[in-house]
């Protein structure tokens, strides 16, 4: 089996002193961890891990527990993730008492899922359709892989292993659930993390189970309910009546059970769930050297960018699925683009980019990371969309937590592990593949390298990179990304045109580095305007505005008039100034004055000249309700 | 009290031989009232009068019958229509079997209703805002009036005047309803007609008792529903836990109940509802010579036609209560548009010129005739929508029926009693408001006279009226409707340039008419690109076409891509073919082609030219599914 050839550098091997991430990042350790851990404490979450679950109104307590350990273990791996960064004991505290919880949670055998302990024991791993447990146990999984390497602790790690290996025996030949494979896919790309973390070949074969084993005939979401005789937990819950069978083509795609994995070729269903099963596929062909997986990925990953994907890296249009819709099928006011979807796909497209070494997939992660990401959450950190349309009537408004509360504590990990999607390293190097100020260490055939860059991206593309620290002269191939939207790159290096070639979307400088070396990489970042393809029917006759990786929208605060009211002039100029922290794109065009004669006339309609200001997409509704939109109406 | 000196003629006084509307009344006598007639006996309303209602699944038995005897009264009143312009034995037979049923759901003191007879007994008029029997009054009231004007025959009509009665003593001083009104306005305007065929005053008292009524303190429905002890009709089965109360400000608008009828300024709440008070207000207004009433409707209309119309004249754009959204709401996919409301403006539009002698009204009338209330029936009569939406992503089509089935006869009454709008007589003489070859007789100044008009209207604007009969030489006013669009029209009299004055909208031709007199009206139709107000954010940057008082929109079928990727070039030809009996406009256009570069690009998707071929709104939805639109992009 070959070894992967390419890896993220480890979280505590990158700094980030960044301008635009740093104080993100610090709102969510001070603001957001804080804030979430209380929300776990009034939401229940840690009380029901004592398996007596407090009682709710009604019938709440069979209700929602159901996710409750992955809302906990999101939050252990955000908090985490902090510590892997600096010390801050009462956070340390605060996961050892949370561990605590959940290894007196844990039953004898391993298993660990309060619900199926304290409200329907006995009926563990029945309802693998709809009741979430591979997928908590998953995020359990990740949660302790990342408390380990965060602390090096093994309290969460040890627990989790044992829960895994106890899966493996369900799962295993001749196990009950033989066959089986979660309704949500997530802990397949976990426990590929959990064989990295403790080199144990089978977390890696019980990932490849679990994945091959989805969508195979016969159909084990029906033998599963046969077996257990009842509708299932959606099906009870959803429609009480208890008609709830899932067996349309629609039905198998929602889960992407439709086909095995491997014939695959679209992607469907629920976005969510599909970026964690194609992650986990791009893990194990990476891992196993596997041509089929890799394949499948790939014929995936082009049907999402060319058909499904918003211009703010959103995916899943469609709000009746949280899922995908029709081939450009995209609309702006009514579509869905859940955060935690956003989230998925950077997740999938960095191993997309380890898989392959090819930087398509870096402007992806960048479009999704910058823009439909960032936008999950306030400026303060506090609230939160769940679904990010990318026009707004003037209703639509973030809250501050959600009964199904998935979003918030996936977008804390993330920013808590920027590090990762940072820099990637090889045999022959290393790949920058985002701009952020800071540091990787790293050690290179054998010797020690720091490389520091520098920048005020995402607001400017001039980029320093130093070598820091390097043991003896030291022979490595920098790759440099250079953005798509990023024509007419220039990279030097100490001060002189650089002789570098271009391979996958990446500046290749290679040559021996000392101590002192300087490369400076210019992106240039003159605003543009982006189009869609026309079958894209929300954009149509429109354009949306776009500087380096921030895509923008107009707001009605900032301008003239009720956002549907203005166009931006073909071929008028667009001028950016950075105001408060961020860019403002201010474009020519008109806002459609008064009607001059009743509600209808023959006569088009009076347009004045007005200057359309613009904010980036990921800062929107941040000064209370008001019209927004991504794509903005066209003139002549 | 005035007289009333404006009055539509007689239905028996007008002939209608039109190619456009003659094929549609055949339709509606040949295929519609059988096809509806068919519908009532198979869903219950005929059975339902036997007051031993056939016992449907569940609790259908107390849902669906609340509103049948509008559905047989709507019925009989299509049919009378008929009767009024031919003998037709065997729907005359049919009409006196289904009298005879209501004959026998009469109670001994006049009350009419089978619900409350056969399954709520002792309930009656005890649920006003709800149970919709003031609003089955008064169809059965119009109804016996047009039976009656048709036939002569008054066994229907002495059945509603005996139900009048009994509802003149339950609403009269001291009477159980004192201060009470209706929560679906219908009665009030059917009392007028009753008022108008027996020349009875209590009728118009009744009438007008019932309008000022309505939204006066203390709130009757809240005082019904406290003696009553219940949530109410819809209360119970619409929100099952009885925690349904109707007690805001928008819930007093939806029945139109938020202020005195006198007081109100803003047409709100359910536009079917609105349509019929506002119509009695108009008959009251003129019948009475009130003013207050008068200036209310005039008030309503400015508010309606200048915030509230589509363009297809199309009203009530909200679904979530079928009625009036804010101001400019009027979005185009969503938008509910219900035909029994385009009817209702219908109503309301001709009383209003009846009211005040001006022709702006019948323009609004003329817009919704053709386009917003023709929509509402399949080519051939037998399918319908009840929402009108202006625009379609390919999913729209007709039903054939509806549990709440008040649109199709609707629409069979008013196409039957079309006559009715075509002419209205005053002192002066006669205003011809609509252009419908066929012929008006009338008596003026004591001396007989009968006009013919004949035309390829609507889609040719030569009109020609000839003085077909004239008891001695007759002065008198002839006034022609110059429609809105109709720009630099031309009259003839007797092949000459004549002499007119234009008067409220009309072309005044006033003078002494002898048999052979001839007046040729000419009226420029061609084809125009019609914009709406900027606040209409559904319309922003695009046009309709309307040629004539025609209303255009664009189906899949007939154009080279789906209906969002065309565009219309501004300023290009617009041509008109006269095809399979109706026009086409085919526009200069563009067709947004495949994109050159993945699904964003800072490149405009390449656009060939195409021209863009549309269809009377109207005809829409009668060749399969496919995309739609009224409005329509227009390019630079």
């Amino acid at each position: 089996m070959p070894a992967p050839h390419r890896t993220s550098l480890h979280l505590a091997d990158v700094a980030i002193a960044d301008g635009f991430w740093s104080p993100r990042r610090e709102t969510v350790r001070t603001r957001t961890i804080p804030h979430q851990e209380a929300r776990l404490r009034e939401g229940g979450q840690f009380e029901a891990l004592l398996l007596e679950p407090r009682s709710h109104d009604g019938d709440d307590r069979e209700r929602f527990p159901i996710f409750w350990e992955s809302d906990v273990a999101k939050w252990i791996e955000a908090a985490s993730n902090v510590l892997a960064h600096g010390d801050h004991p009462e956070l340390d505290a605060a996961l050892d008492k949370a561990i605590e919880l959940l290894a007196g949670a844990q039953q004898e055998d391993g298993y660990l899922n309060s619900y199926f302990t304290a409200v329907k024991p006995g009926k563990r791993f029945t309802d693998l359709r709809d009741a979430h447990e591979l997928y908590c146990a998953g995020h359990l999984i990740e949660a302790g892989v990342a408390h380990y390497e965060a602390t090096g602790k093994t309290t969460l790690l040890g627990i989790v292993r044992r829960y895994a290996d106890l899966i493996a025996v369900e799962f295993g030949p001749g196990g009950p659930c033989e066959g089986g494979y979660d309704g949500h896919q997530e802990i397949e790309l976990a426990l590929v993390k959990l064989h990295r973390a403790t080199n144990e070949q089978r977390y890696l074969d019980l990932a490849l189970l679990l994945t091959d084993n989805r969508g195979r005939a016969p159909f084990y979401f029906d033998a599963e309910a046969e077996r257990r005789g009842d509708t299932g937990y959606f099906g009870g819950h959803w429609s009480p009546g208890g008609a709830y069978a899932r067996t349309s083509r629609r039905d198998r795609e929602y889960h992407q059970t439709h086909a095995p994995v491997r014939e695959q070729t679209e992607a469907v269903g629920h976005a969510v769930r599909a970026m964690y099963q194609y992650s986990a596929m791009a893990d194990l062909a990476l891992e196993l050297g596997d041509q089929g997986l890799h394949d499948a990925c790939e014929r995936l990953w082009d049907d999402l960018v060319t058909t499904k994907l918003y211009v703010t890296g959103g995916i899943g249009a469609d709000p009746s699925i949280e899922g995908f819709g029709k081939p450009y099928d995209l609309p702006d006011h009514t579509g869905y683009a859940e955060t935690c979807a956003a989230i998925g796909l950077v997740f999938w497209a960095h191993r997309m980019m380890v898989l392959t070494g090819e930087a398509k997939y870096v402007d992806v992660l960048e479009r999704a990371l910058y823009n439909g990401v960032l936008a999950g959450a306030s400026a303060d950190g506090t609230e939160y969309f769940y679904g990010n349309p990318l026009a707004s009537d003037g209703t639509v408004e973030r809250s501050d937590w959600f009964d199904c509360a998935c979003c918030p504590p996936n977008l804390a990990r993330l920013l808590t592990s920027l590090e990762q999607y940072v820099y990637v390293g090889d045999a022959e190097g290393l790949y920058v593949n985002l701009y952020v100020t800071g540091a990787a260490r790293l050690t290179h055939g054998g010797k020690r390298i720091t490389v520091t860059q520098e920048s005020d991206y995402p607001w400017n593309g001039d980029i320093t990179l130093r070598v820091t620290e390097a043991e003896a002269p030291l022979p490595m191939a920098l790759r440099l990304r250079l953005p798509e939207w990023a024509a007419g790159a220039t990279v030097q290096v100490n001060g002189a045109p650089a002789e570098y070639r271009t391979e996958n979307g990446y500046a290749v400088v290679d040559r021996t580095w000392t101590e002192g070396d300087r490369v400076d990489l210019t992106l240039p970042m003159a605003p543009v305007l982006v189009r869609a393809d026309p079958r894209v029917l929300a954009a149509h006759g429109k354009v949306a505005i776009q500087r380096g990786p921030i895509v923008h929208c107009v707001e009605e605060i900032d301008n003239a008039a009720p956002v549907p009211r203005l166009a931006v002039a073909r071929g008028g100029e667009l001028r950016t100034e950075h105001v408060d922290g961020q860019d403002t794109v201010i474009a020519e065009g008109l806002v459609d004055g008064p009607a001059a004669d009743g509600l209808y006339s023959t006569e088009p309609p009076a347009a004045a000249p007005t200057a359309i200001r613009t904010v980036p997409y990921y800062a929107w509704a941040n000064r209370g309700k008001g019209t927004m939109a991504v794509w903005i109406r066209e003139t002549p």
